[in-house]
């Protein structure tokens, strides 16, 4: 059942950016996704189109995106969260939109200024413009593996918001445990009510790290079924609920998962690597990610190695 | 075929301790193993016997093995290297002896002075006495994922080795991954290969979470049925070979993922943070473990949640 092989979908230059103390510049996020695309990232959250007052580190996104090498076979995602950003990604050509659905009423209206049954009409805005201009859409349902504010998310909640959402038919339904809570057992029961629920749509995983069970979290997913991951390269950015905690999953460790377990991924890990050292010196912090520390194994060169004794 | 509870070894006094910079007092020490024990640690490897000039940390094993509280139920396991050292263990009063064979010549070599065969008629010597004596006694195969002078460990070469071992009976195997190279379906493959060599002799997992994928290792270990795991406080320790590299999977990341399963594993997390927070005091730096600074979901106290925008 597990797939033979994975796409991620890379969230560096905006879920990653976004929570980052660091302001980086347009030039950077251009080289940023650029580097990604050289390293064989085929769809990338490049930006998103949010009050610029509220996110300040995402105020270039029209910038961003006019100066992105437009290649075949890639494509870049924006983030919009009601139709004014839809027009504004519309506008800067996007190839694909995703917008949020917070799956508890209290996070959806911190989030979003707004109660969950109401982002569901805000999403139904979006669908149908999205449809007419080409644009693939995805809808995130997010905190659907638990609350910051609400707590333990019940799954039939989880499946009455991925109902409202699947109505107007997005391209594909992204399940995120935006505060990195999930086990491997909810992600299976959760993974499978999407399946039953939206058959029809294609189903994509986000994970969070933070309590270091993303990368288990991502082999349930994989194994029951799920071909398209969200990751983060280096593990940077997330949901800054705990400052000491971990975000997004790291790119690079997820796709060395994969890869030993034979699943393909189409990713360059040794040029992940670099770049992840490059996005250090950008954002002037060290990465969470852990095989850009590790190194690849088996290594290029050989490893000269202490003895330890187990 | 998932296993309901969960044993952890606890490896921080010693695996843990080993290869920190900061030589722990033997209070100290005491103190860390009887609040493991109160966290609801039954097994816990405390101390090692090996050449205190080349490892400095553990030169206090007779003393701290003194000071211990003996409860009921609560196992203290030292390493033993040798037949010399296995005379100190038993002299000093541990309940298992554990020995460790690489399965690498090169790796085993520099580790412990010796070829893999050598060091199997090493365990062979140490078996017979520690039935005699009533211990109970365990083998860790090491680098049975990876090693670090040689690269990839062929199946063949793990199997070969968990027969040389079981053929003086240790009560226990444990397959380690010492470097942190290993991926889910490698996992698999060898927990088969050691239930079907030594079907009669227990078996546990040993990893390392150098690259990210230690819990989706354990995830693995524990749906083709092993129940015991060894596991740090903390994620402290491990095998130095990337100094910026984790090591060990932390214990209280680890109980949590099971624990959020439905895998008991009698372990108090809330106790486990605490104390971590205490080692992180003693050693004088953080540990990697990311539950201790995420904390626990649901939280019991209401968390002050950020806006995230997914």
């Amino acid at each position: 059942m597990a797939v033979e092989q994975v796409t991620f979908v890379e969230v560096s230059p905006r879920d990653g950016l976004q929570s980052d103390d660091a302001m980086v510049s347009t030039a950077d996020k251009v080289e940023l996704i650029t580097r990604l695309v050289s390293a064989g990232l085929t769809r990338i959250e490049a930006v998103s189109f949010v009050n610029p007052k509220r996110v300040p580190q995402m105020a270039d996104a029209e910038a961003v995106m006019a100066r992105l090498p437009r290649i075949d076979g890639v494509s870049y995602i924006g983030l919009v969260l009601n139709r004014r950003g839809f027009d504004r990604a519309l506008a800067a050509g996007v190839d694909e939109v995703n917008s949020v659905v917070v799956v508890t009423d209290t996070f959806s209206q911190k989030n979003q200024g707004m109660p969950t049954a109401e982002s569901v009409n805000t999403w139904a805005d979006i669908a149908g413009p999205a449809r007419d201009a080409g644009l693939f859409s995805s809808v995130t349902v997010s905190a659907a593996f638990g609350c910051p504010y609400e707590g333990a998310v019940s799954a039939a909640r989880v499946r009455e918001v991925i109902e409202a959402v699947a109505q107007s038919a997005p391209d594909e339904i992204a399940l995120a445990d935006t505060i990195g809570a999930a086990t491997p057992n909810m992600v299976r029961e959760r993974i499978a009510i999407a399946q039953e629920v939206a058959p029809n749509i294609a189903l994509r995983c986000h994970f969070h790290n933070t309590r270091n069970t993303g990368l288990a979290n991502v082999l349930a997913a994989v194994e029951a079924g799920v071909s398209v991951i969200d990751a983060s390269l280096g593990g940077i950015g997330g949901c800054p609920f705990a400052p000491a905690a971990t975000g997004n999953i790291p790119t690079e460790d997820t796709a060395y998962m994969l890869e030993g377990m034979g699943i393909s991924t189409g990713l360059d890990l040794g040029a992940l690597i670099d770049l992840t050292a490059w996005l250090e010196g950008v954002v002037a912090h060290p990465a969470p990610g852990m095989l850009a520390k590790a190194g690849l194994f088996p290594a290029d060169s050989s490893t000269e190695a202490a003895v330890c004794l187990t």
